[in-house]
């Protein structure tokens, strides 16, 4: 089937149904970041092979919402499809239920938009709902790709589950099942209850589990539901092979196949408990009426991004092998890529990183998709090159490259912005410099117990602020242990988010500036919430927190105007340079070491 | 009666309606800051006269909750009373709904709360409402306080309400009736409306008239209903004189007695709106229950938080005599106050400061109660020294004067803190010198549009957090022009608040460190947004945002440890002190200017 064939066949049943609309969310049922292939369903009914964006369908029109980073694919991809364009990141793009509301108000005083509940969040569902009552528009759930996307629509992955060692997860399944019944406990007044968890990471963690079902995410596709004296593994069977199955009964986990979830939630009894924020509608419309339903913020998604001190001594081991591979990346950009007048591309670099990243020990794959940004490329903030549209790198201009490695000991994610040659531009020195002070005073900074994110976000713009500059994106995200490299709840952006930092956070330190068609800065750390010591100077009994940089690789120093930076700001690049020479050189061979003594010399005012 | 009396009597009339427990919040029905002494009935059920607090009495108990500023005297005026301290700033202490449910579910299954519906914003009252019914507790309006507070009962004052010209206000009631409405018009579909408003700043600032019936804010005790065709002002008649009546006869402003709101709210139709979190509850309750009721944050405070250029040429007219009148009262303390082995009073400085403040043309009064605190008294947030309770104040030492008047033209707030004599501790200097830096850095601070107070709170801090020092109070709060010296929506502050600051805002910039029994410091400005200039250096299309520093008075250079100090601060610090001399001098006399000069000179590094 073509395109307009598959919208020829929804509209038949769309028809058959009594529907007006039907829309069709990029999204799976598991809120994942990253989808198996088998849930592109968005993709698969508007030809749009971008990551993020929303289809609706009418019987006589046929609209894909997207934002600004698709534009240009979109208009490409939709060319011919009939399909029109809704350009969301627009201040006067309608909203998708605004835009149905007005459609249908006027034409028709009683209708109903289908949609399949698995691919929204009970809380999206029920803020759909009440923005399209207020035009008395009616929303069913129906899955109508199903019976039309037949042929050629890939399985739902089936790779193996593997257990994840306490070793490196560092705390065993019995404890974890152990203390989130305790907080189920108190959530619940009545002692027989039912923990919904779909969220893929939150269940791997949970159940210390591993897979390769989703690209960049090592998790297995799956359900689990929690009760006071069992827990469910809802997971094709042919997923779990003895040893994984030896593993589950060890830990007393049954096990029921994937499609079962919905019969076994149908049984429950009591009290339900589920995050509506990542749990889906279908799963929520399957619980009993009688059910007493709480919607709570998943305590796993709470505990998980406190790590332990064995999952944060995992990701100072990862980091000494992810800063291996991109000492060894950086020397051979240095002395080899650009020798005897050779050019590279932006993919070159992409597969040679990854050629790297690849001899380190416990690696499993990276954590999302490099980003190589090649002088304008990289003001592109979700630039992705591909093998066939990339830019030839020269020994000139700036480069951006931001990238990670999913280890057995832990996830990894960095962004590093270098200059490859030619005569910097004075502004180029001026904008790396604002970007680097902003990253360094939020690595420094020290704060009470309670603080959030979003009170920290203009400790690393303040200096761009200074200068009329600033960024759309995130300052950090949170990032998981050998999972996710973006998890909540925590993070540091302008939103406004309830979650104060915690001692094991782990979030990203990544300002950046980006100039159209010149070049993107951005320099990229991890760091972890630890206790602050107490100075002697404390005037309250507030408890002090503050950062380690769990990241080590050194920054260009050549592209850093002196003039901008204060000597508290010099001590610490230094003595980060200093602690970056000594936790890696170790691992590497002479030459090496003498590269990366050079990167790492002290700079001076 | 006293206080065992008027609990008995309290008791009995609970006992005659069937209520388990009545509550008495400290509140008026205008959600007001400061109230008149008329409606103070938790004061006088409780005998205890702190500004804060909630009475809550059942049969046989009586607790008041009050916040750690209050502690100690409630303590004192508590003895003997039989009413129990509830310690609400404690992490234990149970919130009042809380320690309700508790009460009750044990011992009742079916019980009934008393609450004057005057006394709770319609918010408050739909949370308790929820709160109470978790634990099957009914909520009851009812006035219990009335039938027993009748001897000795202040009356709600009498004063005048004059009209204040749009030579000040900038605007015409005409034009802000007129912008009212068009924004009431988009928020309702129904042409017939009617929007409460019971906030009297927004009432004075709506019909641009002002009074005297509330301590530190010249207000007017009323209610307004605004609707399409007529707008309705709710007060007593004996406020309005044959000035006022032609005034508001001018202006198509009807007047009803204050009492006849509610009759009047429930005769309205069509839809009524409200902003739930300052109109209370009995005005919510008279409106007809076949009115469409829309809670909407009002737009009145909203649009009286962006200062018209009228308006802040007023505020900059009122600072420049707020800043001749602190000259003044600092030269008396430098060179008079302590002279021939003299010794003043926290209370005589008071005194004194409003002496030179009450000489400024237009001035009207205090804006808020002054704080003079000495020494260790200056840890106290809000130490209030009364004639008969305060410290005597000598050469020596540090002083903490956080003060502020309301005259026609604006209302100011300022806070210095001087060093009166005698060797700095070096702990001191280095306390006031984070504090300094703090407010400088916010007061510097460029920022896109669009952001929030929240977000540059952590500028004011940083210094100090780098030492493990921080603050509980508010960085800053929005400041009105003749009204409130506290208003909202905007503010700086740590809490999460969706309000962005914008052009024309007042907010104030006041950080500070207390060090118990030691020393409290606190340096405090008013500034306003205004926009900032492009730099050639800009990257993006955001509107950028600064702020003007409206206050106009030096600061105690002594104090500053200058190797804290950065060029860029010092530079600040120096173009502050020559903009202070320049307005400020021509309204001195010579030996007042020497002075001032001598206090603006230049500190170099």
């Amino acid at each position: 089937m073509n395109i307009l064939e598959r919208l020829a066949a929804l509209r038949a049943l769309m028809k058959e149904n009594g529907l007006s609309a039907y829309v069709v969310p990029g999204n799976d049922p598991h809120a994942s970041e990253y989808m198996a292939s088998h849930w592109c369903e968005m993709q698969w009914l508007s030809g749009f092979n971008g990551e993020a964006g929303t289809m609706v369908v009418t019987m006589d029109k046929a609209l894909l919402w997207t934002d600004s980073r698709y534009y240009l694919q979109a208009g490409i991809e939709l060319k011919d499809s009939t399909i029109e364009l809704m350009r969301e990141s627009d201040v006067d793009c309608p909203r998708i239920t605004e835009w149905l509301c007005e459609q249908f108000t006027v034409h028709n005083s009683q209708c109903t938009i289908g949609v399949n509940p698995e691919m929204f969040s009970v809380n999206d569902f029920k803020a759909w709902k009440e923005d399209l009552a207020k035009a008395g528009i009616e929303i069913q759930s129906i899955d109508l790709i199903k019976p039309i996307w037949v042929e050629g629509r890939p399985a739902i992955p089936q790779d193996k589950l593997y257990p994840y060692s306490a070793d490196f997860a560092g705390e065993t399944v019995e404890s974890k099942l152990t203390r989130m019944r305790e907080i189920v406990n108190r959530k619940s007044s009545n002692r027989q209850w039912a923990l919904i968890i779909s969220a893929l990471d939150e269940i791997a963690w949970l159940l210390n589990i591993r897979g390769n079902d989703v690209e960049y995410n090592p998790v297995v596709i799956s359900y689990v539901v929690l009760e006071a004296d069992k827990c469910t593994l809802f997971v094709d069977a042919n997923k779990v092979d003895t040893v994984a199955q030896n593993y589950l009964d060890f830990n007393n986990i049954d096990v029921q196949s994937y499609e079962a979830v919905f019969a076994y939630i149908n049984g429950l009894k009591g009290t339900v408990l589920y995050d509506g924020a990542r749990v889906n509608e279908a799963l929520f419309e399957a619980i009993p009426a009688d059910c007493k339903k709480i919607n709570t913020k998943s305590p796993i998604l709470i505990d998980k991004a406190k790590k332990n001190a064995v999952e944060l001594e995992g990701e100072r081991i990862a980091m000494r092998q992810d800063a291996v591979a991109l000492t060894r990346f950086f020397k051979w950009l240095e002395e080899e890529a650009f020798a005897d007048g050779k050019t590279q591309t932006e993919w070159d670099l992409m597969e040679k990183l990854h050629e790297f990243r690849a001899m380190g020990e416990n690696f499993v794959e990276e954590s999302f998709g490099t980003i190589a940004g090649y002088q304008g490329n990289g003001a592109i903030v979700h630039y992705a090159a591909t093998k066939d549209n990339c830019a030839i790198v020269k020994p000139e201009g700036m480069l951006l490259l931001d990238s990670g490695g999913q280890y057995l000991d832990g996830t990894t994610d960095i962004t590093r912005t270098v200059w490859l040659g030619g005569r910097i531009p004075q502004q180029a020195k001026l904008d790396y410099t604002y970007v680097l002070k902003g990253h360094i005073a939020l690595a420094r900074a020290r704060f009470p117990r309670g603080t959030r994110g979003n009170q920290l976000d203009a400790l690393a713009k303040q200096y761009m602020w200074e200068a009329g500059i600033t960024y759309g994106h995130g300052t950090g995200h949170g990032v998981g242990h050998f999972l996710g490299c973006h998890e909540g709840p925590q993070n540091v952006r302008t939103d406004n988010n309830p979650t104060a930092l915690e001692i094991g956070h782990i979030v990203s330190d990544e300002p950046g500036i980006y100039r159209t068609d010149k070049w993107g800065i951005r320099t990229e750390n991890l760091i972890t919430v630890i206790p602050a010591k107490q100075t002697k100077e404390t005037t309250t009994e507030d408890e002090w927190l503050a950062f380690e940089t769990l990241t080590l690789c050194f920054y260009d120093t050549s592209l850093i105007e002196m003039s901008l930076m204060t000597e508290d700001e010099i001590d610490w690049l230094n003595a980060y340079h200093v602690r970056v020479y000594k936790e890696v050189s170790p691992l590497l061979n002479d030459e090496e070491k003498s590269y990366l003594a050079y990167k790492c010399a002290a700079i001076e005012l």
